[in-house]
């Protein structure tokens, strides 16, 4: 069975709103084994919207259409489906009395353009929106069984979950399971992750492979279909060995967390803390491991040292260290990993002193270049590493994913 | 002059990954005046790309297609356009010198894989590509100009101002100058700003307005089209004239510039420097205002004190503070400001300590809750904010943003 996601709306088409709502419908259908096959999008146009119809209408068995369901005069989804499918429109009481309640509760008339939310095509059965006005419904036109719901996310996701799911898993009575597992690798790009896992489709020919860029992580995403779930399980559990062993201490996640989220799974489980000491990734590393919540629980404190007075003041770095190797440089790194750790007190910490450019760089240093010091318990490493991707937020993003990676693989090795 | 978008990929397809490339390329091809129908959406899947290629060619004038030009197996796209066009590939020696500097600079030896990259189909334009080993190319198929370009947004973006706007740009051939003015605000939702503006359109018959949440902050886009340059510039000045009136400081940038540059620049301008504190936005402060391009001119440190010891420590808050008031207060902003700079000896300082969620919060001090210190020359200042948008992220962007507003309105009074 062949499933498509249309998208309405003028901000949608023009670029000023994101569609969100065909990737969270996607996946949904995805798990119930439908097979999707393409996404739309047009705008509040009343042509355009009936000639996508019309074409959906012969080429697929079930379509989720959101949004145009409101009661303004952009809202055209109800008129425009009856036209399609060649019925009148009609007043649905029923649908009607909700929508006057849903106004009584709130102390108001109904405004009288929203009786047209109460008018459907004829032959509709009506979707209830249990949170909003807009009441959604389904249509069969030619092949296709239509399911149209309001573009509000909040109310689209409640009404796919209890009223479009359920019926779309009754007609599709598919025997197979289907199942998409993420896994997040770091330190190889695309192409050479693809060399490494040659031969994976000639041992596993039931399950598709796809790559992500996450910059500067990618994904490897593994698409099963089987008809039995045991089965299902026992092959993608030979798959992630093979991927193992292939991989390594690449693999970030085989549940797709990104580095910042594991370091903290981490620390949080070797019950350790972590202090940074950040100068040319200003505030980066921080920022991403915060973005955990619970983070407060490992994470003491980064000093974002910019200025060299500020690594000399905060983090007590030593001026003879500065003068004779230049901020960007491993001893300058260890000292500032030294400090940070003695600053907070913590089990760890790590330090990146390096150039983002676009300006800064030298012959003997580019713009790329980057120290990151780790001290542990037992002392201080740092190592110099050069990238050349170019641009600032760029360089920001590999420099700090590098910081996490070395302290990740110390946490590993501490296991 | 129609104009259409087809993203690519099984990812975006299964919804793993939410399309934002096509709203991105609507919103550019939007400012040149083109008249965009609908966007597209496929997966790696030869069959459907070559069927929906074959549909867009007949029915489009421009079509962007983002994504399926990788090294990887399921990178389809030059494949299936040369297919549709009936066209051989052909190897471009070129590119392929290109995509083997590319890879000779990183001390590394090309890929198999990335060969396919240098094969485009016979009779294309290459479109190079400055950051990554994907070129893009053009090509005529039918009534359709197509351009093909890389998935990954900052290569596609890049790509798409450089090369493609310019040639579109030139083959509209239309007497009418196109322009999109955008002006950034901080502290209105979109409605607020909407009915802030209410009476535009009567004032500016001419002026399309458009309004584009960037959270936090929003934009105002205005469309313009006139077939005199100078009259639309002039125009274009009363309708800013006219807004600014109406919103003030609520106007960061007519430019669509965003609050950490701004900051950057009034720093840049009245030869300030500035020290950060920052608890609950862990390092996001620092981190936004180093993207900047030589912000090392005016940011001198950033303290992400997030556990209390580290804010006696390193900015020197007296433990009775914390221990009266707790960590989350106005005095304590006003501490972590002071501490910040007498540490760095700058101009300015600015501190934030909140609550990001999801926990921690009390009935006292409920989850969104942030104290902002604004240190200065002549004092220091505090002020507590409440914002309930209620996700971890969300609230450190805009305790980031709060932050940074506060300290852009002192600059700008001190004009």
């Amino acid at each position: 069975m062949i499933a498509e996601i249309l998208a309405t709306g003028n901000e949608l088409l023009s670029g000023a709103l994101v569609d969100t709502n065909s990737a969270y419908i996607s996946e949904k259908l995805v798990e119930t084994g439908l097979e999707i096959t393409r996404h739309t999008l047009v705008g509040d146009d009343a042509v355009e919207l009936g000639a996508t119809l019309t074409e959906l209408a012969a080429r697929a068995d079930i379509i989720i259409v959101t949004g145009g369901l409101g009661p303004t005069r952009d809202d055209i989804s109800r008129d425009v489906a009856a036209r399609t499918a060649e019925v009148p429109l009609q007043l649905d009481m029923n649908s009607l009395k909700k929508i006057e309640n849903f106004f009584a509760t709130r102390g108001k008339g109904i405004p009288k353009s929203n009786h047209r939310q109460a008018q459907f095509p004829s032959g509709a059965e009506i979707l209830e929106n249990p949170i909003g006005t807009a009441p959604g419904f389904s249509l069969k036109i030619n092949r296709g069984t239509f399911f149209f719901l309001p573009g509000v996310p909040v109310e689209m996701r409640k009404m796919l979950s209890e009223q479009v799911i359920p019926r779309i898993t009754k007609m599709i009575k598919t025997p197979f399971f289907n199942r998409c597992k993420t896994i997040s690798t770091y330190g190889f790009g695309e192409s050479a992750l693809e060399e490494k896992l040659d031969g994976f489709q000639d041992c596993f020919p039931g399950i598709d492979l796809g790559f992500r860029a996450s910059f500067p992580e990618v994904q490897i995403k593994l698409y099963q279909k089987e008809r039995n779930q045991a089965t299902l399980m026992e092959k993608q559990q030979q798959a992630l060995n093979w991927i193992k062993k292939r991989l390594g201490q690449k693999i970030i996640s085989f549940d797709g967390f990104s580095l910042a989220t594991i370091v903290g799974d981490l620390l949080t489980r070797q019950k350790a803390t972590l202090a940074i000491a950040e100068s040319c990734t200003g505030g980066l590393v921080a920022n991403l491991l915060t973005n955990n919540a619970g983070s407060s629980d490992y994470f003491i404190l980064s000093a974002v040292t910019y200025a060299d007075l500020a690594k000399k003041k905060i983090l007590g770095v030593a001026p003879e260290i500065i003068n004779e190797f230049g901020a960007v440089h491993e001893e300058t790194a260890k000292a500032m990993a030294n400090g940070a750790r003695k600053l907070a007190g913590s089990t760890y910490a790590i330090s990146t002193t390096g150039i983002a450019g676009p300006t800064g760089g030298s012959p003997e240093k580019p713009v790329g270049t980057i120290c990151i010091g780790l001290a542990t318990p037992s002392g201080v490493t740092s190592k110099r590493y050069l990238f050349t991707f170019g641009k600032r937020k760029l360089n920001k993003m590999i420099f700090a994913a590098q910081a996490f990676d070395m302290l990740r693989k110390e946490l590993l090795n501490n296991k």
